[in-house]
């Protein structure tokens, strides 16, 4: 590993983040904030003030130099200094009792997890819950993805990184140049984002709430600025405009890209997208004739339903009602779809659509060869062939995650927490969705659970958010031996 | 689907099934069960009549004509077959409720699940419940396995028929011939039941106890006999003997052949075989310490956890103890279990050992293949290299099985039941267990579940004991075309 190497790229990271930071600084000195402030300002300045020092010091360092091992180390490393740098203006400013509380929060916020230890969001200082809510956003897309897109010298090696960053098995390219790929991505994500916001405006929010909630809707994040989430404005129009970016934001962003340059015709032919939307529809559809006797007319049955779906499906994690008052049939819906995800090159989390659809593709086709030994039979997406070695990676994938889904549940049980609890903790982590069931429902928060529990479900969101591969290779020998 | 040779063969299989059940015939006349004596020969009496005419009618017919669709079908309806045929007395004598009551508990024991409906077990006829016991001992080699080794007709297109049925993703053949390794089998199979019953002898139970215990144990059935199941005997004796024939019950009896013959070097490099009794003795280490302030002594902290450890992960459902009273990561470690099995060729359910390590050495080779692109990984099990076909097939298998569990539970959560126990309901049936957590703890059992949850529950068992693809494949459309 090139430790230099390291120290420069995530010191223009640091920058980039550190630029942000601003944003939230100036929101601490409109509102008067001036413990936030002060923490925003002294953060930004040391870690500007750091990052310069080193890339002066290695400014003849040619980042084109960076091999595949090194490209996993700084995408990892990247998410981890982000949520530190991040992590420190919540410590710093008093608002957030402990340093494992805030790192918690703000990897929960760039992983587009969602999951709080707060207790009362609503008493906490706003530029705070800014920073949080904006977390989320740039998290969304990709830190790594952002870097490619704002800083020209990473452009080579750009593709290896956001493949390592990337979510599901496949990155498009949209343009010939990487970058450019990262560039169209971060337009369509910034106009969804200007969009969603004037729409919410529209429906009564102000600004920084409308904000902070598109923040959260476009990443999947689920951070709301109000203890009850989103059922706090009980409008059906706010409930509308958010389920239909929900679901927007769980959809691959260069199929956006292709419908927004009017080449619709790729909506038909995308497996994904089809099969995505008729979870969604189904799913909504059983919950709301579930939920017939619970609301009084078929119109909120279909409102809270399609909004809770949507939440689940994409991993955002925002919430309109205890869904754990639910029937369980209802529950053990959303339970089902805590497996799912959104579509592959999403903001959404999650296994993925397109792994699902794949391996049950590859189990049918298991039956086939039960009957024809002989035959051939390959697997087909979106009318292309999937060729053996990403089906095999997949499988690999699925296998994993389980795995991992299991030890973290036992993990979470070591602190004395019951099944669903504790199996569902694990899962609304790493599948990075924020609310589960149990003592972590959409009504409760993290804030209960032991340190050493904290730390290892800020790496289990890390973990999912670079879709396992990219973290745990980092923990074979292999990846050490030279 | 040639419809004349499966009715040829399922009525070879209906006249063994009946033999069987003069045991308990015999048994309700010297326990002066009258009821359930005239239900056994009544059942006997007419299937063997029925099952003689269509032998008589298609006595020219060649066996040799099964074709690999027939042989799917053939299996699967064995079970259903055997099941049916098994109910029939529980129903006849009154002993049982209901029709589906009775299917469901038969279906359990064949398919060594020893999930039960019966609430009050001590008051049910002696023949009854060994009968019931006795269909898992049928259950736990295979039935076909059974017919394969008693039927000499049967001996071409065997190896097919074993392996549609058979517990794992290969089989090994002992003897050039398919029936003289069926024979093997079965005589291994005895052997263990005669010794452990002597053993159980020994310690005090009674032979009725004794052998219907060890027909459960060398199964990995679950039926016991007493409402406190193996707790009811209180003995440290007992339940050491009880869990060291699990724990063999749970190993590959081909590699049981290999040891008893003298070939010990086997042990040494199966793979499987090493990992299910790490997995078995590192989690009865975690249990019995986190235990520690359970129990009295260190003795009763070994005890418990060794019993419940094998149990669960051999799927015999045997319970010596509330576990649910246990401390929660003492049940989370045993959820854990429930997700993996006994080994390939033994009598255990679940996704055996050798699909999770398959499926734990293939994810670590992606990671490999993640580091070095061009790199050729060989996946290698007892030394062995696996085919990426195999490899492939327990990929699909793995996949199909997580999803069938998450579809059962949703149907049992239609019942109106909470997530943990609608899952761990399909979990525990799927695997073949038996009890699980929530209202289907080892304390209480499946009575409560309303007729269409039992049905669905009944074919949950039959495809976890066919390991999903021989039953699954009969519900896709290429099956039936031709």
């Amino acid at each position: 590993m090139n430790v230099r190497l390291q120290l420069k790229i995530i010191s223009l990271l640091i920058i980039i983040i550190s630029c942000f930071m601003i944003v939230p600084a100036i929101l601490a000195l409109y509102y008067q904030e001036m413990e936030s402030f002060n923490a925003f300002v002294i953060v930004i300045a040391v870690s500007c003030s750091l990052a310069l020092i080193f890339l002066y010091r290695f400014r003849k360092l040619k980042t084109e130099l960076m091999s595949t091992r090194d490209g996993f180390v700084f995408v990892t490393l990247s998410w981890i200094f982000a949520a530190l740098i991040g992590s420190l203006p919540l410590t710093l400013s008093g608002a957030f009792p402990s340093f494992t509380d805030a790192y918690f929060e703000v990897m929960s916020g760039f992983t587009t997890t969602g999951a709080s230890i707060l207790t009362d969001i609503e008493s906490m200082p706003r530029s705070i819950l800014f920073w949080r809510s904006l977390s989320h956003w740039l998290g969304g897309m990709g830190i790594v993805v952002l870097s490619v897109a704002i800083l020209p010298i990473l452009g080579i090696g750009g593709l290896q990184l956001i493949k390592a960053e990337a979510p599901g098995p496949t990155v498009d390219k949209l343009t010939p140049r990487i970058a450019g790929t990262a560039k169209i991505l971060w337009f369509i994500y910034i106009g969804f984002t200007v969009t969603e916001t004037v729409l919410l405006l529209f429906g009564g929010m102000d600004l920084f709430d409308a904000l902070t909630h598109t923040f959260s809707t476009l990443a999947t994040g689920g951070f709301s600025t109000k203890n009850a989430s989103v059922g706090h404005y009980n409008s059906a129009y706010i409930d509308g405009v958010i389920t239909l970016f929900m679901i927007f934001a769980g959809i691959n962003f260069t199929l956006h890209f292709r419908v927004l340059t009017g080449r619709l015709h790729y909506l038909k032919h995308n497996t994904e997208f089809k099969i995505y939307l008729l979870i969604f529809v189904v799913s909504t559809l059983l919950i709301a004739f579930n939920l017939r006797s619970f609301y009084g007319s078929a119109g909120d049955c279909f409102r809270f339903a399609s909004f809770q779906a949507a939440s689940i499906l994409t991993t955002t994690g925002f919430a309109t009602t205890d869904f754990e008052q639910w029937p369980f049939l209802s529950q053990m819906i959303l339970f089902f779809l805590m497996f799912i995800g959104g579509c592959s090159g999403s903001t959404g989390g999650g296994i993925k659509v397109i792994r699902i659809v794949t391996l049950l593709k590859q189990g049918f086709n298991e039956m086939k060869f039960l009957l024809h030994p002989r035959g051939v039979f390959t697997l087909r997406i979106s009318g292309n062939v999937v060729r053996k070695n990403i089906v095999y990676a997949i499988s690999g994938f699925f296998f994993l995650y389980v795995f991992i889904l299991l030890i973290i549940s036992l993990t979470v049980a070591t602190s004395g927490q019951d099944l669903i609890t504790s199996f569902s903790t694990a899962l609304a982590t790493l599948g990075n969705i924020g609310p589960g069931f149990g003592k972590i429902g959409p009504a409760e928060n993290y804030a209960f659970y032991p340190g050493y529990v904290k730390w290892t479900l800020s790496f289990a969101m890390l973990v999912g958010r670079l879709e396992l591969y990219t973290v745990l290779v980092l923990f074979t020998p292999r990846f050490w031996k030279h």
